[in-house]
């Protein structure tokens, strides 16, 4: 009875030894491929130097209606801080209720991304902050028009005083701008502030710092089928995936609803015939939050879409308990989401230009 | 010369003397009539206890778009907490981008209201909160509809459970309820949440209770002439307004854009003849920020609008300096705004409704 125990004993410190010489070697591999979310925000993106002052302007400019020609959408309309950084829709709702044309990708670690939008057409956030405001389909408003809006109300004109007080710092030659208010430092904010949505301390990434109860042994399972199968090839580094552009049906087409014909993805931007139908590569952070999937946002089940993305881009045709290991190491991406205070926004004067949402 | 200077400083002493007793006089008047912001919020709104639990609750509900068809709208959509309570619309956007028939009111201290809506057709906050979910032209959305969507969540189910443990506890007969996920709960908790929504600490508030110089010299004349002129009859209490049925164009009928002949008020609630064109008093506190005005929301002047409501109510026509002080007064009125965290919201699941948009 005590030899049996002793041997059971034993047995046990195998297994756990062996699981321990197991986490280690999965660690190992999985920090040569991806990379944790960073521990504090970037200080400075292209020649954006993030500061206090821009943040909290473009906090309240994310919340802000009146960049719309409506008065009534906002960033945050889309890209819902309380739900993911998207707005779980398959295509946005805009203005006068139009429908944009593919999926709203979330706001959360885009930072990360190597560049913005499911075609990688704006090459950071500032440019992509510029798009949405201007798009007839999403907020239908312009440059000038903004600037007519955010420099009638004082409060907003403090606020770009403080964070641009020279715009020569900002890397242009010119010399201090006379008026801080312009569309470009509308932008400039934003991303600053965007820069801040970012989910740290996921149980994946807990697992890549060195804890090894953080992933469950499913979620490693997970893991390592996502590393073996190739998923990697496009979904690495910290965000798994928005890095890099690649054929979406690259060995077996997918449905015409999940990959409609028109959308022809980077060859709208780059007009090259080898980029018909490429997309950058999705960032998976929180993908679990991230439903309905795909730039068509016509798959709202994640084992669906896993099972799309097997299929399609890898030629496989992965077990059921496969897909469910791999949608548990999805799972594990999840962090923790930005508790943002909801700003109180400026008030309007005389001469904010009136809503127009008819 | 120094004997000048003592008759000066004996003058400007007696001045000084005056003004206090002035202003103490003024005081004393104005706490007949007014009253202000209480220092803490209700602890009962008729049978629904207010409690943390259902505050949390309805701040996530609060800003829930998908308490709307489209997945799209929620409460915070119209009722802005960053611009004042409401959404500086004539008529606030709804489903399918359709335009509501009046002018969207704050829900700051909407709590003091004896009624909800400019017709008063809903008793309180959780019969006005059913309103608006319900209606074709804002959130298009059903009871039954609500309850799948919010069931669908478990974290929600959690939140529901704590803030509604024994509905026997809710004034009603019945045992614990077998499930705590009701439309009718949905309601409390978000009047529980709509009950901590107030802005305390306007000068004016800081002048009724006991510091003199909280308003300026030109506020004090316009709250005299506020109260001189009969501006109260309609507008007194804690919410200025609020309390009771007035006919719009009592003496004068405005212009048609600012009282249409469509729109007859309360007469569509009560059926009665003497209730054309009868709406509840509209709340001052933070007006300033309010525009546009009226239920027909066509005026953006603050000064228009106490013009408007000089002649069409009381028959008077002021000067301009009598409006300026007006609107310097009401300009008093504007408190400290709540400061609300964005909620980070529950995840669907496979069985949440999916938005039905078009």
């Amino acid at each position: 009875m005590m030899k049996k125990s002793m041997l059971a004993s034993s047995l046990a410190l195998v297994v756990f030894s062996q699981a321990i010489a197991d986490d280690g070697a999965l660690r190992d591999k999985a920090n040569q491929i991806f990379k944790p979310i960073p521990d504090s925000i970037e200080t400075k993106i292209s020649d954006n130097t993030i500061t206090p002052e821009k943040i909290e302007l473009g906090r309240h400019l994310f919340f802000e209606p009146r960049l719309s020609k409506s008065g009534f959408l906002s960033c945050n309309s889309c890209h819902n801080v309380g739900m993911g950084g998207e707005d779980n829709q398959p295509k946005s709702i805009g203005h006068n209720w139009q429908h944009g044309g593919r999926n709203a990708p979330t706001v959360f670690n885009a930072v990360y991304n190597v560049a913005q939008f499911w075609d990688g057409r704006a090459e950071d956030l500032k440019a992509q902050a510029k798009g949405p405001v201007q798009a007839s389909v999403e907020m239908n408003n312009t440059p000038e028009a903004v600037e007519v809006t955010l420099r009638s109300m004082p409060e907003y004109v403090a606020m770009f005083d403080k964070a641009f007080p020279a715009k020569a710092a900002e890397g242009t030659e010119a010399k201090k701008a006379e008026d801080s208010v312009t569309f470009d430092n509308m932008a400039r904010a934003i991303e600053a502030f965007e820069a801040t949505l970012i989910t740290p301390n996921s149980a994946f990434d807990k697992f890549l710092k060195g804890d090894d109860t953080a992933m469950t042994a499913q979620q490693k399972k997970g893991l390592t089928l996502f590393m073996d199968k190739g998923c990697i090839t496009c979904h690495s580094g910290v965000n798994l995936g928005g890095q890099a552009y690649f054929p979406f049906g690259l060995v077996a087409k997918p449905d015409a609803n999940i990959l409609p014909q028109e959308d022809k993805g980077r060859f709208e931007v780059t007009k090259t015939e080898t980029d018909d139908y490429v997309f950058r590569a999705a960032p998976l952070r929180n993908i679990a939050l991230g439903a309905p999937y795909f730039h068509s946002g016509q798959v709202w089940d994640l084992r669906e879409a896993v099972s799309v993305m097997a299929n399609s881009q890898l030629g496989t045709e992965l077990t059921d308990s496969e897909i469910d290991d791999v949608v548990a190491f999805l799972e594990s991406l999840t962090g923790e989401q930005p508790k943002i205070a909801h700003p109180i926004l400026p008030r309007e004067t005389a001469t904010t230009p009136k809503p127009e949402s008819k």
